[in-house]
């Protein structure tokens, strides 16, 4: 019943709702039991992008099978 | 006219805009004179609702009665 | 190519995007080549204004000319 | 459905467990739904004791009633 | 033997050591056993009062009764 | 030579000192040369486990194979 | 109604008071609509001074003109 | 009656409590007046060590004699 | 478009630099899309190891595949 | 010409800055050369003392002859 | 005699140090009395550069003109 | 088999890794069984040197003996 927690940086051009959703999305995609995640930074790309990157940093925790 | 700081966790199924909403709205029921509050930290819980819980801890300042 | 960092806090009557965005517009209307920004903290005031006062402090990179 | 937290320090002449354990006895006898506790510090308290005293500095998670 | 954390905010038009005392004056005034404070934040508020307003953001540790 | 880090989570229902082991055991089933661990967090679940779950978040640094 | 902050350092040979009035003072010479600070960092030095120089590093914000 | 820090690493084979332990001893040895301890860190040796081997780094305060 | 980060521990018997080199060069060696990297930490080892070993912890963000 | 840094605390029934300076003057009276202190935290005894005593926490930098 | 500090961020495509550096350079190009700098942060950029382009983000000090 | 630490501050006209290299060689110099070293900050004098004094203070872990 050990929990991992792995670390992603979710984006969208909406929201930063949006950005942790983004993450949230990626991280059930490929992993069973996504059980919480922590929102660890938030921040706003505009230099390399078309308008505005709302980006979200999380720490993504699942339950690791025995 | 001290100030006291309490910290409630407040939660949405809908946005973080709404979970920390959520805490406001608690304080302003219960407590007099709501004067700001600070998030302290923001996170989706997933493993025991249906679908997302987004989660946002304040911390919430109040003026005391004298 | 040196970067500059400065510190704004925008607001928002709606929402802790729209307080992000107020202080990125105020960026860009004076600024040039701003290439994001960071948020540092997440605040409502409600004592001094109406109702409630979504803000936002985020540190805004841009490059410097040379 | 709103949580609150609140800061105990609880203490033990024996171990730090059970330091954590006599702040979350004292939270359960006065509190109803306490969800879970965090450690913030853990310290020994030398000079005003007899032996050695474990002390756990905790905050409380409990649910309020609505 | 189990002691209670709470933050206050304390004021003065004076120094900072009176607004730290004013936090100690009010927690002393409607608590038994004031064990020890902990300064965690200094600032001047300069907006909305007179003059300058020393604020002193404190947690105040007490015993409580069993 | 390069070592790598990765979070975990172990728990258990006896002390803090089993949670770590928790962690590293499972570290140790499935990760060779695993060198040393830090203590990043603990906690005490309590409100969806029979009696206390104690919880150590726990960053493990094992060496990468060449 | 967008805030600016920007960092200064106080100095005072009697006390730390005086150093964050130092610092106010400059602020409030040379910019409209000083709302608050905060301090950051309160230091003596020694060596390069006759006696004791208390110093105040402070964060001043103030509101940008529209 | 200043009192003055000095931080310590403990160690033990058997559990964090010991190797805090382990700490108090060394500075109850070699200073007087040890007044009490705070726990900085905890980890876990297992690289260079047979077992496991618990470490608590401890800041340690003692008065100094006038 | 999601990043992930990973924590990697290089080092090198000749500088700060190298070390982050080291990390760099295997994180490029075995994960494709490395777009940035972070220093976390830097100290050097110098009792398992012949002279000094400079090390460096780095947080290494790289584009995960769609 | 290098530097070490101590940590100590000092106190004072009268303000805060009297216990910077107390620890300070204890810090002068046994090192030559003292260059700077730094203040770490303060907090006011309230429960072992007759009424109030201020602490400062600094630490005091000071050269190392050679 | 009070002094202001600002954020910048050298790069380099050499070392950490020529980073710092080209930040002091660039500090010392538009201001008059930079007495020290602060290293915040570092890091490498690889993805939109050739190579590996290392940067330091730095607090740079110094006095304003009465 | 106790460590215990002590903070130093090494310099260097050349470079950041020969500051720490300073604070290493000081510490071997007069200590035992020094084991490692963490880098605690790093920073810059350019107000009272002739032209750039790289400085890094460090924590030196060194063993006690028995």
């Amino acid at each position: 019943m050990v929990h991992k927690k792995v670390t992603l940086i979710g984006k969208s051009s909406e929201s930063f709702d949006a950005a942790v959703d983004d993450a949230i999305d990626r991280a059930q995609a490929t992993l069973d039991n996504v059980h919480w995640i922590e929102v660890e930074e938030l921040g706003v790309e505009l230099a390399t992008v078309e308008d505005r990157e709302y980006q979200a940093e999380v720490e993504v925790a699942f339950q690791l099978e025995q």
